[in-house]
């Protein structure tokens, strides 16, 4: 097998540790916790794992631990870390005793199901160090939420002799973990549970969760891609580059980039929300800004999109709801033999306000909207390229303001989307870094019997030496949300906060933004050799966050 | 301004030099040249410039050298390292008499015909040290091709004092450089022309050019790009990404990206068109490999695919030709009311041949080639996303045989497409040092009286120190090529050659690449300050080029 120069160089780095592991250490636990909202609800469905104390590890005395067998899963999408969150755990069950085991089941949550596994050696483990993917022993998307599946597990567990299972995931994962741990604390199992707070998405935070692991590299990675996409617009100063960035249900990650890399525009989901605007508001508060930037001669820029975008926009959401009952098993309208036709009989199906929405749409993305449907006949939002809606849209719009002499420049669009080329990017330093301390800190959690907790590693806005580890109650993040029309306890996520320093920030410079190209910033590759604050600095979010400069 | 700590540490880098350039130097010629072909013809074309000698640069005495006035354009499209062959001929003519004075044209040719100039003073160029983009001055497409565009730019280096011009540019540009060092000289102007060989394509290069400059950087980020998502095509194993690469004359990116990663299946149009293969075969070729790996359970995979592809397919070619000349000022087909009616016009006019071609293309693939146009009615090739037809046409293929029993895997693929992600990366510390170099050697070019040359250096497999800087008669590159129905004299363009090693690597490799991902290799992102043989790695068509292991 041959590798790059720089896999090869990069499987020798040592992450940096905090000084708390550097001793023997022991618990200090702190009051008995609450859910962030709808306690008695929480406490009733949770009642073996709600309220424990948020624990602390301290400097204590050496003592022996005995062995101990832990099975490590993987769930939903990649992120740059997950092997070191591994390896992680791995050097910390070896430190303990050295006679304890690591297991990974191969698959995700479903390979657990299924008792697909495979015992971690220290020769797996240590070439998988520092490098991106999941691939050590692959994820999946499976809900553990079956007795069944519960079942499954803890036959395993037993046939294993499994004692722990830590659980990396983001939000839903890691409810599933709790809901486990709370089944098997009510079997008497004696299985802990353990998770790990993971996504690129960067929406499973909370006062006591600073980030999710990967976030930090992949907007590094699309911020490396922007700059380089600035400039060369501000070289050839022909284009507009509209950017649709990963980031569904959150715009953490758009919010990021556009701190890391100041583009001229900027769309935030919570904001298009929160001001109850249209789609057309969006697309005139773009032609807007072009239009001013045309006047000072500057026909080109650069344009941020979350992904999930059009789903915070009531009308849309609508319109879409609104086709998926249309079209839903509806054999009268596949069975119509061209595309006008289907157009038609959408159009005279519509209520008033649906069709107004449907007709604000460019033809293109209209037929693309009924045409990429899923199994169930729902329309697949997430295949919905919203840049180039942008685009035909603010093109009608520019069109129009130009015969009536309001706009004189000229306009052509590149259209780009960034997802996959970011979430198993060789994980960052900070990200290195970050998931070896979650995988650390999941043993010693293991160690100390806790279960229904998760690792997390605080004050990472300072250097790795001074962050602290810490697990906390799985309940207390938690809320009840109505998911698929049932009530369910699940964490809460975290959207961007409008009142937060990095929303601010971006406001407070956005005008300047928007008009001076000299404002770009051009982040370039992440870097893993040189001086610290190149190699070393975590996201502009997580800074301004606890209140530093950027 | 705010800049990234990237930024701000890379400005201090010093790009390593030849060991030649350390002493004072003097010019040693070598044996008169002549053309690559056509020689009667390139000599009758350029009287003055034809059959210069190539010259080296030699150990020799301190001289004094006049006080010199030049003027520089960056020309076509962007490529990592032209703000350094600026700095490199900034430094060099500091060097040579502190008073030497250094013009930039703005925006390129069309800037000097346009007499648009700024003085590149050490404080401008110091704040574009090593940085991606041609923002410094900016470039245009603008082909100086007229006796009037000739005589304005004599005007504006009389008007300044300008001795010499470098244009830095590809193939056409260093022609055109050829065909203004021809002009000056025949009308005893005094003013040189140098040229330097720039181009992300890779395709400008010959016996004595091993590589032209933004190729390293640009390779080197796709191939990031094209690593991260292999490993997450391994993690996930749902996907089968299919990637184009920018490249639409020849397909030396793809060819390069592939050697660095490793992907399951790459396209070499220049091979395509070599065997003659359809659409068809090409789709046929990768449904086979998709069909053996879903036999061995694999459902994912990596497509790389040259931008140029379908150019290279002489029934397509044929096809848009045919389209161009129906569609073009065809008001007829312009009135129809819809894209049904137009579909079936189009059916209506084209010749059996070119039906069976049309007919076999995915309808919103038709549609998009006949809707974008340019303003004289023709397809615009660039914007079809070969990606997405290639999905499309293999996924229906699959679909059949599926039906027919001999495939029973799962597909489904991503399209992606890398171009302008690459063009204006901060340059690796290949290309800083070697358009540095570049830049220095068209100083001393210049000194020594040289015109209708470009700058050279060679022997760039070794380290930096045992680099050989030269200067090649632009005509010696030339030979005579129909353009546009006319015969003209061109540098000839370097397709891949598939007698040559890196071809030959691929060749030797791509079926056991196919069939195991676990050949992927993730080059990760381009690193500046780490191990020299992670930083300062030529590209692998480079040394394979040379003879070298990779």
């Amino acid at each position: 097998m041959k590798h790059s120069p720089l896999q090869i160089a990069r499987a020798w780095y040592m992450p940096k540790m905090p000084v708390a592991f550097q001793t023997d250490i022991e618990l200090e636990e702190g009051e008995s916790t609450e859910s962030v909202a709808d306690q008695e609800e929480i406490k009733n469905l949770f009642p073996y794992t709600y309220g424990q104390p948020i624990v602390k590890f301290v400097p204590g005395k050496s003592q022996e631990y005995p062995k101990i067998t832990v099975g490590v899963i993987l769930s939903g999408g990649q992120a740059p870390g997950g092997h070191n969150v591994i390896s992680g755990l791995f050097d910390g069950l070896k430190r303990l005793n050295p006679a304890n085991k690591l297991y990974g089941f191969i698959g995700g949550p479903g390979g657990m199901v299924a008792h697909k596994y495979t015992e971690l050696t220290k020769e797996i483990v240590d070439a998988y160090r520092n490098t991106g993917g999941f691939d050590i022993i692959g994820s999946d998307r499976t809900k553990l939420e079956t007795e069944e599946q519960f079942n499954s597990c803890i036959d395993i567990c037993k046939q294993l002799g499994i004692n722990a299972i830590v659980i990396v995931g983001g939000d839903d994962s890691n409810t599933n973990a709790c809901v486990l741990a709370e089944y098997f604390k009510q079997k008497i199992t004696g299985i802990q549970v353990i998770g790990c707070p993971k996504t690129i998405d960067g929406d499973l935070k909370n006062e006591v969760i600073e980030t999710s692991f990967g976030f930090d590299t992949a907007c590094k990675v699309y911020s490396e891609l922007i700059g380089n996409i600035q400039r060369d617009a501000a070289s050839s100063k022909k284009y507009w580059h509209f950017i649709r960035l990963m980031g569904r249900s959150a715009s953490h990650i758009t919010l990021e980039c556009a701190l890391m890399s100041q583009p001229n525009i900027t769309i935030i989901s919570e904001e298009v929300a929160a001001k109850h605007m249209t789609l057309a508001d969006v697309v005139d508060d773009i032609a807007r800004i072009i239009i001013d930037r045309a006047a000072a001669g500057k026909n080109f820029g650069t344009v941020l999109i979350p992904e999930g975008l059009i789903e915070f926009i009531p009308a849309f959401s609508k319109l879409i709801q609104s086709l998926n009952n249309l079209l839903a098993q509806n054999d009268e309208f596949s069975a119509l033999p061209t595309a006008d036709e289907q157009r038609e009989y959408i159009k005279g199906s519509l209520n008033e306000e649906d069709l107004v929405t449907f007709r604000s749409l460019p033809i293109g993305i209209a037929r693309q909207l009924t045409r990429e449907r899923d199994p169930h006949g729902n329309i697949q939002v997430s295949l919905i390229e919203t840049e180039k809606l942008l685009i035909e849209m603010v093109a009608k719009r520019l069109a129009q303001l130009k015969a009536e002499g309001v706009y004189k420049g000229s306009f052509a669009a590149i259209p780009h989307f960034f997802g996959y080329e970011g979430r198993c990017a060789i994980p960052s330093n900070f990200d290195a870094d970050y998931t070896y301390s979650l995988g650390y800190t999941s043993s010693l959690l293991i160690a100390n019997g806790k279960s229904g907790y998760m690792a997390s590693v605080r004050n990472l806005s300072e250097p790795a030496s001074q962050w602290q580890p810490i697990g906390v109650p799985i309940t207390m993040l938690m809320n009840m949300e109505q998911r698929n029309g049932k009530r369910k306890p699940v964490i809460r996520k975290a959207l961007v906060n409008l009142n937060d320093a990095p929303f601010k920030y971006l406001e407070k410079n956005r005008r300047e933004w928007a008009a001076n190209h000299s404002s770009f910033i051009y982040p370039g590759p992440i870097q893993y050799f040189g001086p610290s604050e190149v190699c070393d600095q975590p996201t502009n979010t997580l800074l301004l966050e606890h209140g530093k400069e950027v």
